[in-house]
């Protein structure tokens, strides 16, 4: 039956919009549930598509990781204004912390994208810049409040990051908070002063390799 | 050619003798690379025996597993002896975290059987329940020194091993000494007085399912 707006949106160009949204909501599920080691297969079967048509659409896994978690990373990127926005620097810092776990948590494809690299979805690797910068300058006031120890430098975020994926991953459906109590623990251990000097833990390469390796090991399969 | 000592070890005993421990060291280092979720098959073929032979001998995962990591769980114990045994007990509880971390950083198998439970395994379960009970004295101990905040419990070490596991698994071979400066920031927060109160984190029971569940995730697979 025909109704006055039909012809706004053009019947086959709607069609394939539909089929994109379709698969990037497919991805999103099963990506949430399953992580970034979801196959392509899996993606196509739960959005009823063909794998050809997919891999159509998105000629690499790099294409839908990046189509799916933009505006995770946005969200991501605007949690750090939030956080820079605040009078107190140290509340902004910690509450920070809490609301990144909190989306690794909700979602452990994101939780992946958080601790991997994948140097040719440029979108998403240009807004994770553009959020390290935002976090570099969020340590910085912490720092000049003097709650945060000095010691702490940036790739903290990346270990805790990685922790607390440990500890989700692990703790599941039957403990799903598990990672409050880490995470509070960690945060004590961030406050000024130090207790204890630390080792150097990985350089920023060494670091930076691990997340290229754990994104492109998730790439390849189908 | 016969020498003086050929029967002292009869043919056929031997050769199952030989064939079992090439399937454990077959096991083992599948398990230490690829984690508990590395498949039977996986084993079979590493060993260059069938899988038929393979289930004959161990017909569940379980009994291989437990088989494989008798001695890892042997040392796991005595290294809580050892910490038992140091006159400061400060000492000897940060001492045995480290122990325990660097075993899981040099065994990915051994990692996932300390956060896993296989109640099948009547003496893996055995020796992990003695390992317990001499880390709430290691915990008792150490909170009697002063030295360790009155609300560390033991399930803390679980999530330590957890968020632990995930910072070794994310950094792999790139920056395999990552875990130390982690462990370093969570001792200082183990660290009495306590800054700030913590959440609960999961219940025991809670926290038992999520091993329970991690470990017979990684059963069924062939």
């Amino acid at each position: 039956m025909a109704t006055g707006d039909e012809h706004a949106t053009p019947p086959l160009r709607s069609d394939a919009e539909r089929n994109r949204e379709r698969v990037l909501a497919a991805a999103r599920a099963v990506f949430a549930r399953d992580g970034l080691g979801a196959s392509m297969a899996s993606v196509a079967r739960e959005a009823g598509v063909g794998i050809a048509t997919l891999f159509r659409r998105f000629p690499a896994k790099e294409d839908l990781v990046a189509a799916v978690f933009a505006d995770r990373m946005d969200a991501y990127a605007e949690t750090i204004e939030t956080a820079l926005a605040d009078a107190d620097p140290w509340r902004g810092f910690t509450g920070f912390l809490e609301k990144v776990c909190a989306m690794q948590a909700a979602d452990r494809g994101f939780a992946d994208v958080l601790t991997m690299s994948f140097p040719t979805a440029k979108p998403l690797e240009a807004r994770r810049r553009q959020a390290y910068e935002g976090f570099v300058q969020l340590i910085d006031r912490a720092k000049a409040s003097g709650r945060l120890r000095e010691d702490f430098v940036s790739k903290d975020l990346v270990l805790l990051l990685m922790a607390t994926a440990g500890v989700i991953n692990a703790t599941g459906q039957h403990a799903p908070d598990g990672w409050r109590r880490v995470l509070a623990f960690m945060i004590q251990s961030y406050e000024a002063p130090a207790r204890a000097p630390l080792p150097d833990g990985p350089t920023d390469t060494a670091l930076y390799r691990a997340m290229l390796s754990l994104g492109s090991a998730r790439s390849p399969s189908l």
